[in-house]
């Protein structure tokens, strides 16, 4: 079989403005970023349309190192509900450069199920990530401007001063630094430090946002620090979030691109899943229903982290819900979970795949506490056998839920009409709305146990000191009320990344809190996550390259 | 009068296919980034076409704080060749972030000289400053991961490491930091900094290459430091610059906009001239002169920067030159030179004006060096008298020099056709190409001390301990025969930007070196320069804001 890179070169683009009718928009409400990509309006977004769209929610177990293949399937089931007949489109998050040049490369799916340009949308695509880092590193300039200068000081305690600079890349060096050496001309020496641009609070608000005025309240309640004198200074006080609006003001917009079978494809917004809200823009997720009838979107990651933020931060402040969710598994990943080594996966073993559904009994157990119909997707392996598959099927009988096998990697959207069929049937069982798992109003410490306890099925929430003092800092101003977003390692269901399958009898360790008070949420960070990746010993940068012609080769 | 902001507003711009066509540019070769933006590809460069057109550089007197005007003057240029019927193109660099949130605002021209949309090419644009951005950063990771990892090794001693990170931004806290903290995970602790963007090797590579290939090699070539052993590491050893380049696969597309008049723009690339070369790119260049009879462009601050690094830099490298150079002076910046106080500028005093020429002498004299036909343009302000005028048309006449007054910024093309007629006349005394400041082969010292002696006037050029010991390293490593771009203040001819006039008896300090061997050049860095900006007391980002519709206000 070709690389995805190779696949996606021979496939036969059209023009964005025929991808546009489609979904009934004219060509003059396109901006064309070259032929086949384009930002939309946001006049496009219409609520009352938006609530009749049969929104389906893609996610995950705890997946292996190489991804269950959350996106390949969300394309996949978007092609295989255009091959049915449907009018559909899919929803996705745009890829960070951290990723495509550390170890799991692009994110524009793989095989027959991608979104093309795949190299344009994995390397910069229309800028809305640079944008955003440049947003979030004005405010920053401001912020250490304001205390280096007395023209009109705020009188900020620099020690305070939580506001993060971020860059799109894994790099590890700029984790914690100290800034502002050299002397009086350099500024006041702080330790700070860079997370990655999809963990950026100007990400989260990106994708929060209703519209521009709201990116701006949002943008002016960001919360930066205090006062010497114990006051709390937000970027409103800067006069930044003018500024910081008006860089975003082509970001704001969704992209319009098209799967390999020529199915729209809305790609907006990137936040991760493990220590960010993970999921794309509302914005996106909104004009989408506005424009097609079947919207298919993912959340990254396992469903204790994407699935779980998407349902209690996104779907709540946006209000939407998914009306079916797809569980994406990998006989693979079951062996994994079921105690087979990585190097070992391609050994049948019907043993391991029953030991390992321990897994992906919890987060059917997760999705069922949302009260949303679910469907499990088996993403096809060559090597999978049919006792292996068989064996997932009987544990999810036990659940009443109906097991799907996509083919979409091989075969695109026809390989995945007998899952675009099964998720049509849940449809049909589809309530009214999602049970979120916590109440805004519950105290912080109840949400945080009630998400840890009924999702990651933890026994014990552990505080420390320093997340302790912060969190009563963060209550006495106000943000008592927010929803959470914890920040945890995606590698297991606890937040020790070494237990696979599903873990029992483990607490969940509070290490400290972060505040997106513009975005709207408390961040618990659980473990040791950690905001800025590194890249690994041997970097995918290094085996991509470009030809005389502009051809890229090596990217995944 | 409106502000720039508003007249931009108002324009009647022109689909760009339709200003593609008035250069025979076809519709189906544009890359449309909307409605009024294109990138344009390569293949439209013609060195035959290219050798007939007339290249005019528009260069400065040593500038005042609020600059001379040479962009505004350039696109009044332009739109006043094309009202006396000409065909022709104006080529630009790009804003930086840095200025438009700092002190100086935009730098898309100005009044009714402006190229639109400006907002647009003020804010981000087609993105071109974040690929280099990202180009720059990702090598900077792959230095400290290759640092930090064991798997392939290359022992670089984190002690040599030259190589900075850059963000297009003002921010002094990122001058000098200490990165790397945090324990074994966070990796070698470095002291290392950033420079802005602007002032970045990759802006400098982009903007000195021919194509693609040229681009990757020079990416390969850079120099990042020494092995443990001693022995240089380049780029190239971190397999980086096919990644690096195929990030740089769209900013190396020249972007091309209109003026309010409907007159072709290329803006592509935007070096700073007091710490980088100063100059839009050559592939730009190349384009315009391709496609039009008459290029107007400009390289930044004053002549002894941008002119010099244009001709010696620059042009020797694309084997360019151009038939006339237009010297943009205003009445102000004579008077500021002649000893007048920054707030004392509005008054009239035809003496100061004589006093301050001697700047404006000094810098016809270091164009008549380059043997190329000179015509002063003064860009007219409202509180200029004809007494102060006539002072510095008697200058000139020394001089043999045409005086042309330009009212572009209030006029556009209407008020510049007296300029255009002038320079057409300039052209008529064109000899063959500009004669060097400096040979190549010339020791690198001699190569300061011509530029420093005929182009700023010094007595003596003093190289630090620091700076010698750092030349001989590169002169051991075969960069001895590269140009030299040296990093200087723009507000003075000398190093100490207290010198107005034309200083006498003073000496050059050479602080110390960088050097940018795969853009191939030495950068001597003069007196207190910085490559990294901070933000004044009051900064513009503060005034700037978006409404609901997005229109921008507050952006100059």
């Amino acid at each position: 079989m070709l690389s995805d890179i190779e696949i996606a070169q021979k496939a036969k683009l059209h023009h964005i403005k025929e991808i546009a009718a489609q979904l009934n928009v004219a060509e003059d409400q396109l901006e064309q970023y070259g032929k086949h990509k384009a930002k939309l309006p946001l006049s496009l977004i219409d609520d009352e349309k938006a609530a009749k769209s049969n929104l389906i929610l893609v996610t995950a177990i705890t997946p292996t190192p190489a991804g269950e293949g959350k996106t390949t399937t969300s394309i996949g089931l978007a092609d295989g509900l255009a091959a049915i007949g449907k009018k559909v489109a899919v929803v996705l998050r745009e890829p960070s450069l951290g990723p495509v040049f550390g170890i799991k490369g692009g994110a524009a799916g793989g095989g027959y199920s991608q979104v093309v340009p795949m190299e344009d949308i994995n390397l910069h695509f229309t800028g809305d990530f640079s944008a955003i880092e440049k947003a979030n590193n004005l405010l920053a300039a401001l912020i250490d401007n304001n205390i280096q200068s007395k023209t009109r000081s705020l009188g900020i305690d620099p020690r305070t001063v939580l506001w993060k600079r971020c860059m799109d890349m894994n790099d590890r060096s700029l984790r914690k630094i100290v800034s502002a050496l050299g002397g009086k001309s350099g500024g006041i020496p702080m330790e700070t430090g860079f997370n990655i641009t999809a963990a950026s609070e100007i990400m989260a608000i990106l994708c929060l946002s209703n519209n521009l005025e709201d990116l701006k309240d949002r943008l002016g309640n960001i919360y930066v620090g205090d006062t010497f004198s114990g006051k709390a200074v937000y970027a409103r006080d800067l006069k930044a979030q003018g500024a910081m609006a008006a860089l975003l003001k082509d970001a704001i917009k969704p992209n319009l691109v098209q799967t390999l079978e020529n199915v729209p494809a809305f790609i907006h917004g990137g936040p991760f899943a493990n220590i960010a809200q993970g999921t794309n823009s509302v914005i996106a997720t909104k004009m989408g229903m506005s424009l097609a009838d079947y919207v298919v979107t993912e959340a990254g990651f396992g469903a204790d982290l994407g699935a779980e933020k998407f349902f209690n931060i996104k779907c709540r402040n946006a209000g939407i819900s998914p009306r079916a969710v797809v569980l994406v598994a990998t006989i693979r990943a079951l062996k994994y979970h079921g105690g087979k080594a990585l190097s070992e996966l391609k050994e049948p073993d019907a043993e391991a795949v029953k030991a390992g559904s321990e897994n992906l009994r919890k987060h059917l157990e997760t999705i069922a506490s949302f009260k949303v119909p679910a469907v499990v997707c088996v993403n096809r392996f060559q090597a999978d056998t049919d006792e292996e598959v068989e064996a997932l099927k009987s544990v999810c009988q036990e659940y009443g839920v109906e097991v799907a096998v996509s083919d979409g990697f091989v075969k695109g959207g026809e390989g995945t009409k007998g899952l675009a069929r099964a998720v049509i049937g849940a449809l049909g069982r589809s309530g009214e709305g999602f049970r979120p798992t916590y109440d805004l109003k519950d105290p912080v410490r109840e949400k945080i146990e009630k998400v840890c306890k009924t999702v990651y099925g933890a026994k014990y929430v552990i505080l420390s000191n320093k997340a302790k003092s912060q969190l009563r800092r963060f209550e006495e101003l106000g943000f008592g009320e927010l929803p959470i977003c914890i920040a945890k390692t995606q590698k297991s269901l606890s937040d020790d990344e070494k237990l696979l399958g599903r873990p029992v009898n483990f607490d969940i360790h509070i290490r400290e809190f972060e505040i997106a008070a513009g975005a709207g949420f408390l961040i618990p960070i659980a473990g040791n996550i950690l905001r800025m990746p590194g890249l690994p010993g041997i970097p995918s940068a290094e085996g991509m390259d470009i030809d005389a012609n502009g051809n890229i080769s090596g990217l995944s």
